[in-house]
């Protein structure tokens, strides 16, 4: 059986996620758009899968956009709420690439992108962020939870001094890693726009959402039926939205439960690997309890990657989504020595872990380092 | 049990998609783009199902991309292709709102935008619409089969005189209505841009597809972790698109045997209106086998469908991918009698209708409009 700890690249949908979408898909799959009574009631489960999330995430139902991913709701974040036509953009390199990525798209249709620093850890250099903001700053953009280290943005404090500093500014957190995994409630936040992502807390692929707070007007990169009230277009994936809401409760209703869990985890692995030498727990304050991100020192991260599926175990090494680019941004970003930056391994832990899972992937972990070092005639720092 | 007559609005899913949807969101849920060899395998399952469904459609690998829907498809093919920065796009009145309102995206862009004339059963007028085309012309947008009346348009042949007219306009049919129900071969349409819907096929909402000729760049309109070799980015929807693949071979080996089933039902509903009187068949010459259009004189087509609703039926007024416009553009454009205008219904076929079903709808449908027809006093023409 397969031990997975690579949570923050996907996670394994529920069995109440699968029932829900199959059954939107075999029995009342009908076109929320069409005229029938069916279909009416199809929309009106559409609805109470938006007041339940929004109930449950601090927001209202008229805040919460569905998209077909994370990615997408960023980029509806991003490209469909700036009105002036000029001004610069201020994001930290730590950003997920549908964040960093779409920046760019931003700085080719003619905008400034400012790119402020990371801590050794990940975290915002929420000094220097600030710092960039001006008169000019059209968007903000701050994560919540950084995905490679888990680092945990002070979000609510951030967007603060932003719009202290420009109260125009829309601030934007990419909050895909945060919800289900650590408390979000969006209000309390004050951020102006903040997505998620489904498939990333056990609800199925190909879903997102934006939450665009009461007055932020978003235009649509999408456009054809006027589905979601103009603002993205496409026949909605009726079962992987009533699932989603489904799979946000399950998670936000456990986040207490589960930290507590997942910490216990961490500290398994911290004691198998207590007479490993040279590795480095690359963020261990104001960390997501799920993400567990490791170096170890003149190891490449990908051979150990490998090196533990052989024992069925899966980890990753740094952002899932982002395939093409083999160098971690991020890596480069937090400024780890050099001799560590190859050999991150991020462990994202999930309910479906159990201990005696976490025992093994410890003592494996452990295992495989002290084999590959051998073969390597390693010198210890 | 429900008798569903509304396939172009949505269809059931086949039970092999859904136990495909599910096996991928609950045992092979990896991210195809991490970097386990599980996640590789994913990686290639996607691979073969772009493999499968590209020759079944005459297409190549490269020359598909996987979007959330035909909108978003029909979206990309028209914002993602045009290089001039100015010009004018040609479609007609009669295309689906992914293409009509996308087309004022582009208008907002600065290309004009010239609409052509739409025949009186729904076809492209093909004079008006290549005399439009000039030397300015970036894009030239003519649906394959009309999703209201099921007007089928000769694509090859306008495609062969819009290119004719100027060899530098780009080619865009979107063929939501026309893959799995008529043959579809994109190489001998040749199209440089061709879009279709995963659930007008027995396939999972969620998913679409454009075919871009290979030559053709496609910018992505969303940005991020560059999936779809950076054309569309986002986790893909792994059992979705694993599961077109089935859907489409499903279907498109099957054309041949619905269309005579099909044509075998239009007969049947002909029979059973035989004494009706004051009705008529929107499109009767190069029309789709799915899709039946029907025109009542003197009835509101949506007070029918409710009726019909009363005995399990379920049929469609127009596209059900625009709910927010009551008055069809395309009931408009095809210049029907006034006094028929508002009695449009839209049957449409699939593959789990029963000749029994067909008869009772076409019993009902009589007896419903003979009912409608006593209490208003109406007078024949």
């Amino acid at each position: 059986m397969i031990k997975y700890f690579d949570n923050c690249a996907t996670t394994k949908a529920d069995e109440q996620v699968v029932d829900i979408i199959t059954k939107y898909q075999t029995e009342t799959y009908f076109n929320p758009s069409a005229r029938s009574s069916f279909s009416l009631n199809i929309a009106n489960d559409i609805a109470n899968a938006r007041q339940k999330i929004a109930k449950l995430l601090g927001a209202t139902n008229a805040e919460l956009v569905f998209t077909a991913s994370g990615t997408e709701a960023d980029n509806l974040a991003m490209l469909g709420t700036i009105r002036p036509k000029s001004g610069n953009v201020v994001l930290t390199e730590s950003e997920h690439s549908a964040v960093f990525n779409t920046a760019q798209v931003l700085k080719n249709r003619g905008y400034e992108v400012r790119i402020a620093k990371t801590t050794t850890d990940g975290h915002i250099d929420v000094a220097d962020f600030v710092s960039k903001v001006d008169s000019q700053t059209v968007l903000a953009c701050f994560m919540h939870v950084n995905n490679e280290t888990g680092a945990v943005n002070d979000v609510r404090t951030i967007n603060a001094l932003v719009k202290r500093a420009n109260p125009r500014t829309l601030t934007f957190s990419d909050g895909v890693q945060a919800v289900g995994k650590i408390p979000v409630n969006f209000a309390s936040l004050g951020v102006d726009l903040y997505s998620f992502s489904a498939h990333k807390i056990h609800a199925g692929k190909g879903v997102g959402c934006l939450i665009a707070k009461n007055g932020v007007r978003v235009n649509p990169i999408i456009t054809g039926g006027g589905q979601e009230k103009g603002i993205r277009s496409g026949t909605e994936y009726v079962g992987g939205v009533v699932a989603l809401a489904t799979a946000v409760q399950n998670a936000v209703e456990k986040v207490a439960e589960h930290t507590e869990i997942f910490q216990q985890y961490k500290q398994i692995l911290r004691n198998c690997l207590a007479k490993t030498p040279d590795w480095r727990e690359n963020c261990t304050e104001n960390c997501s309890p799920a993400i567990m991100s490791l170096a170890f020192r003149g190891i490449k991260g990908e051979v150990l990657l490998h090196m533990l599926e052989q024992f069925d175990i899966i980890v990753g090494t740094g952002s899932a989504c982002s395939s093409k680019n083999k160098q971690s941004r991020i890596a480069k970003a937090i400024a780890m020595p050099l001799d560590y930056t190859e050999g991150i391994l991020r462990i994202s832990f999930s309910k479906y872990n159990t201990t005696d899972q976490v025992q093994l992937l410890g003592e494996k972990l452990a295992f495989c380092v002290e084999q590959l070092r051998k073969t390597m005639h390693y010198v210890t720092e």
